[in-house]
């Protein structure tokens, strides 16, 4: 299988936040737009793999603004590296000003997804050419990641996550 | 304020897989998951707290098991671990098998919330008291977690991260 | 079947309420609490049954509280007597003052639920063993509330709806 | 305040099942059709009463047959009498099947509202004054009913409600 | 087949407006009021038809007054013409005012179904016969609509619709 | 106020078809799409505007494929044309084939949406410059569409309405 782009899995949604999932704080609940996220990763994740695809693990997101009713919301993903059978897909969200248009970040996160068959059997995908100075940061990144996935599951010894390790210890 | 233990903040929500809300595949799809584990965990961050809460970040949550629609789905959510006015929320995820009445475990996930007053201003929590020995692990980890989102957030060194730097380089 | 007790069927249901939930005097729709109740309960009795089950009748709901928006509702589901194979649930509501933690009973319920096979005919079902005073108040008080059901549907005669008959009458 | 025929609150709710509110049978969920029918007898009972009004209870509803997916429910709601500033509605479930549109009746429900004015506090209603057979016949059983109600909320002595003492002992 | 009256397929949808409909001005989202009228319209083509119908187009919905929260929307459609497998269907909506009862017309539209079997393929069906002046006003026009719809979906030469070029040249 | 182009105002929202939006065939309901449709549209008109925009009409909507569940469907609106206070807005949509990745065009549609204050008055906007050779040519056909509407709405006498008599009678 060829190698492809971030930009071939790009996935724009972008959409109103509706009073209905708003919180206390007229505000966008959390747990809404961690849905809506998804919804986009998972398209991404389809788009590079041209298969079914499940949600495998939310690896982080963070809040750093909140988003208030009847905001217009942009969820933009890419597949920022792609492995075996598992891709890691980055997202970021913005939010704009009615009257001067100026975007604001409010959000971003990255998600990993499984590329199935019919039956839930895992199958292999294309690789990620990173072309931004950004997509490439986020491709080199991602191993880490993963190593840190394995070793919060208990799955890999923290002595043997090299890239982890660099970054704590240097050289 | 006197130090509470997680069970104080134990949350249950116990509900349906409805159609609704299922993929391609008919599991329930992982945004409808993420947003049910935060409305569990706001409300044992709340319960700790007293207050209203934002959440602030999803620190890592791994899909183990698919969950088919008509399960019945149990999320529990408990505080884990209280800093100054942010609060480290675990929430392990099970179904259970109609007829044997069995429970398996399909997700576990750790969320963090920031207690605010009505202005959106953090305000000071109480403290948690571990009490069993899962607990205690979580309690343990709790700081780990939190390095780990100030070196991922680039908001700490990480030769500064003591606690993560031993896990990875050991005495 | 050996006969269970009402606690191995409880079910709880703890989640917000949202804005999209709520009436013009910003407290949750009457239809929308019945909703949750109605699917806590058929968790319950799929619970005790250990089959698929539907919704029979909806015997009792009283609603002595408003719930504003923004509140944290608990609903409480059990069995609370088995028949044939159709069983009577209780169902408890509470919400909690966000400050002082105190609950305050907003609502009660009593629904009725048949077990069924997976062509929707009715199965025979385990019995109920009330344990506290409570559940045996309940439990003596399902028989009744069967008959009034029966003659409100004018399935059976009130003269020979014994039980009820006596709630009236006295010796 | 001149009496009001039924009729004149007669509210009308035809709509589709929709595959996200079905069960595990592919049927209407109990409690999806409880909200319909609290949504059109809460129109009733505005239109009856011109006032902001709020459930306060289910009385009854029975579930005689089950509503596959797609099918259209026709939810008839109308006033069946009015005490001081509560009303009983009765309401009326079809579904009509594609091919012959022959109806079937597989619901009915009664509710009680309250009127309220814009602080919440109760306000007096008119009266009804029954036109048909069918009409007339709700309207005598509802005194039954209501006492009934307070029987089982405790708040009527069994040997005071004259009404259903008379359908127990008869003469 | 024999022709049918307007009037049988006659659909009422009476709801309310729910708080999680609403747009920043507190008023029913244009989709949402799309989406109802869809629904009643559908039903009201399956009514006529007997069959399976899926919407073709939407000729025109004008939004003359907008729908503030908690009112009560009454949606109404009724086919208007049938030609060999599809139907127009002309849907009005109305709000009442709670205290006065009296309605206001705030949109009406058209909409056009086509009946289809299980396999999706069209099918003929039965034709309209107009009763009142206005079914007949919206029986002629429809055919003038018809035309104008595969004028701009450039499917007819402008100058072959002859029902539509004698409205803007006279004769 | 400086013409924009129709690409400032474009707007992309690309979401799934969930299993709880579709009809009896598993096909995206009409509804759901003209609803999502009417959203992406607001924001284009929002973008354009930067003004409070509410839907004022659907002038054409035209369903020429089904969007079977499971689908990633794009929604792409864009302003085609201002006039004083009104915008209309174009919006296309297409599905892809997961397996090539192939788009498919199934349904086209044109809203009007006008720009509003706080209060709810129309207020001026800025201008539209067509760039491309497809929204030259939507430009062009707006102020006929704008016509057929008044035309329709008997707010304008056909006679009058040159731009589209021209279009019927030709030289």
């Amino acid at each position: 299988m060829r190698a492809k782009a971030p930009k071939e899995s790009l996935t724009v949604l972008t959409d109103l936040v509706l009073p209905g999932e708003t919180n206390y704080l007229d505000n966008l609940f959390g747990g809404e737009l961690l849905a809506r996220m998804d919804r986009a990763c998972s398209i991404a994740a389809r788009r590079h793999s041209r298969r079914i695809v499940v949600t495998a693990s939310v690896n982080h997101v963070a809040f750093t603004k909140s988003v208030p009713v009847g905001s217009v919301v942009t969820v933009e993903a890419k597949v920022s590296r792609a492995f075996k059978s598992s891709m890691e897909v980055y997202v970021d969200v913005w939010i704009e000003d009615r009257q001067s248009g100026e975007k604001t970040k409010v959000n971003e996160g990255i998600y990993t997804f499984v590329a199935v068959d019919e039956t839930g059997k895992p199958v292999p995908i294309a690789q990620i050419k990173p072309e931004t100075e950004l997509e490439k940061k986020r491709y080199d990144g991602a191993l880490r990641r993963k190593q840190l996935s394995l070793v919060l599951a208990s799955k890999l010894d923290p002595k043997d996550a090299t890239e982890l390790k660099a970054l704590f210890v240097g050289e």
